[in-house]
């Protein structure tokens, strides 16, 4: 029970951590897009909730979770605020953002599975819904800002990959009936290790040969 | 009794005749990207019903109330045709379709907040969704011409400020129980007066200062 | 009896080549476009699914229906691993691409409009929706693929046309109760026959004249 708890409330606390760092993503690259403060604000909200919004939209839960309470909503347009106001220094935007997104990525993948499983879809689609909340807001934030999404170039480090593997995981959990708090933080870890280890190591997903 | 039906008229016209302006902002777009009468078609429809098919989609009003009937897909039709036929010369095309424009985006605003609050939405979500029902046909008419939408970029004077000033009255008013169509119409009012004082004085919204 | 179970089948094969051609087309994109094995799939797979998953969550259909199974994820999946490991021959993408990909438009305009007509929609919105459900998907992939939708543009061959004119006829049949396997496959074969030949003749829709 005790431990239950604990990882609940680790459970929401980096749920609150990764659409915090979707935001603060959006909001630097809109800074650099020299949008205006409406365009910060939209990019780190769309970017922050789309993910979510869109698998709620498919799955038929409405209205969207986002939009049930102000936590997502809030803490999205807190941080473009605090971006607009205070653009943090480059050292606080480099690696420590990349770890925050991909907590993001990987718990936003576990429970996007999870959710989408429960809304009654077989281990297969719920774990491709799931893997679309957690890379979805970001190929959004891209489309919006006029950039090919990071998600389809291969000059990225994987990122749809561990999305995918978490998500996997969760529906292999899930359909053996095994999916617990625990195995369901287990599986975040995994993902989230793997996207560590891609951008440490400089993992790129192979691309096809083109005929000559 | 009289001015309520007097409103509600009102406002139904207001409601056509932002669809319209919509529509004509769109199809003389792809005037000017030399898209096909397809295209033209295609995107005074979308933009002219986007933002309202958006919100019905996300608050499960399934079919959207622009596919039940076939006035609203009508009118953007009946306007592309016109274009394409007739393509209307500047001087109509510059103040008259602004204001028209700004009538548009004035009702949406509210009546999207009003039809998202009674889905039983809270007034921020609702007010959010409302302000997405104006701005968001425009979003879909820059993605689909290849354009960084207008609403991110900071050389155009305010638009989703008053679209989302207009919805936040309008959920202040709900939320109070004081929303009637009269107090309706004044908040439409408000939302359409700040988008004229913008762009009658240029006003832009700021953007964020970028580190050297 | 015999004719429909002939017909029925039929429109399962149709129906499966269809999407097989809609991935391919978006996998050869991909592969034109030097996306990695990721970008391939996804937009393989978007491009496979998309207009229909568009045309399910319009009409609230909970999941849509390519997440209750998992042929039509499957083929578009296989279509995507087959580009990646053995990109077909130009031979094989030219004439062959084309035709297969216009028995996915004929086949999708038909059945979307159907679907969408017995969702409770009137026969002009089915039409609508049901060619939605045919160049959805297409458009989907050239936005995330960076282009102006092919839909849009006055250098390709009529292609909306064909899909709206066989949804066209698909609503009408409905709407007189003659609405069959067989005369909907009628309506797919002059949907199929009309994009033919504006190939075979270079058919383009006319672009508005614009204004000196």
């Amino acid at each position: 029970m005790e431990l239950h708890s604990f990882v609940s409330i680790s459970h929401v606390i980096l749920d609150y951590l990764g659409t915090l760092a979707f935001a603060m993503s959006a909001a630097l690259v809109a800074v650099e897009k020299k949008f205006d403060i409406v365009g910060l604000a939209v990019l780190a909200l769309v970017t922050a909730i789309g993910g979510g919004v869109l698998r709620d939209v498919i799955i038929g839960q409405h209205p969207p979770a986002a939009f049930t309470g102000f936590s997502h909503i809030g803490i999205a347009l807190a941080a473009a605020g605090l971006v607009f106001l205070w653009q943090p220094p480059a050292k606080l935007t480099g690696w420590p953002l990349q770890v925050t997104d991909a907590l993001g990525l990987a718990v936003f993948c576990v429970t996007g599975t999870a959710i989408a499983a429960h809304s009654g879809l077989t281990a297969p689609s719920a774990a491709l819904l799931g893997a679309m909340t957690a890379i979805g807001g970001g190929v959004i934030r891209d489309l919006l800002s006029g950039e090919t999404p990071i998600l389809l170039r291969p000059d990225s480090e994987l990122y749809a990959i561990p999305a995918m593997f978490g998500a996997s995981i969760t529906a292999f959990l899930i359909h053996f009936n095994i999916y617990s708090d625990l195995t369901g933080m287990a599986a975040a870890l995994g993902a989230f290790g793997l996207r560590m280890l891609a951008l440490h190591f400089h993992w790129h997903a192979p691309q096809a040969r083109r005929r000559a």
